[in-house]
């Protein structure tokens, strides 16, 4: 029913993640209402992205130069990494203004769903970036069986090269107890702290 | 924290409808995990559709030719005219089946809260298709408040021209009526109908 072109854009719409046939059809409308120059800048701001995006040599975060703003930062501690999955991760936690280290980016976890295998993330550059000498490495992963799995391989492999911690896993602040799932709750309960 | 680049991609992505700044992270992210050429693709499919896409002068439906393949097809009832709002409406309709008419598309309903006036649709270009000898008007148009002010507009503006009919408002199949909004249960009440 609807012109080749208008199925194409449809097509490529679908694409991004978790948009289905209506919402694509919605999106594609809504583009077709816009002027050309605003389609132009829509459609080169995509491929713009992609090409001119560059990422930091040291730990994988976004960079305009070799290496990102925080790996160059003499203010940071180089001695502490904090390792994540993506570089969100490092947008979430950089928000927090609290963390004083550096970060690296594992670029994905170990899932044997979507058979993500320790070779595929960036664990040989890992290995470089804690031979720079870390002493503190934090897994800031999701809690998630991949997430898991992939904390425990790191723990097990770089176990007498530095410290592992982990980002602590209890309540989420806000919620309530009764809702929150058996799991969480187990570790809450697991991981209590003496009150000081 | 992000580079300008894809905070542009972002800013971009919000234009859709519906994207808060959340989903267009995720759009962006999504986007810089595809190759260049998916990307070339996905972003020439934009700018393709809005400039290949022509539309039928006389009812305003998609169309590769000056008329489009409903206003050429000779089987189709040229007396009967179904009016909608959008080009979304025309599709929903033919995948009925059922309809043996023709159409003509408002491009866009009457709307005091856009700020729509009667002169921002294509009422001019609807006199030009009644001219031609129009016998029934059905008006296929959201049962909204936009959807009813274009409605009594439009049977106002056209009662002498020919017979104007809607669509029936009442239950939605397959609902239960403990659920049903009080003003579609009103309306089903007041249209109801004589079992025969």
């Amino acid at each position: 029913m609807y012109p080749q072109v208008l199925l194409d854009l449809i097509k490529q719409l679908k694409k991004l993640p978790g948009v289905g046939e209506k919402t694509a059809q919605r999106y594609a409308f809504k583009l077709l209402e816009m002027s050309e120059a605003e389609l132009e800048l829509f459609s080169s701001s995509v491929v713009e992205a992609k090409r001119s995006l560059k990422y930091c040599e040291r730990c994988g975060n976004f960079s305009s130069d070799n290496l990102c703003e925080i790996c160059q930062d003499e203010h940071r501690d180089q001695e502490t990494l904090c390792v994540v999955g993506s570089i969100k991760d490092i947008v979430a936690i950089e928000r927090l203004e609290q963390y004083p280290g550096t970060y690296f980016v594992l670029n994905g976890l170990i899932s044997t769903v979507e058979n993500i295998l320790p070779v595929d993330l960036n664990i040989n550059q890992l290995q470089h970036r804690l031979d720079e000498g870390v002493k503190e490495m934090i897994l800031a992963l999701n809690p998630t069986v991949e997430g898991e799995t992939t904390a425990l391989y790191l723990a097990k492999k770089f176990s007498n090269q530095c410290e592992i911690t982990r980002l602590a896993q209890g309540l989420p602040m806000g919620g309530q107890l009764e809702y929150v799932d058996d799991l969480t709750l187990l570790r809450s309960m697991l991981n209590r702290k003496i009150l000081e």
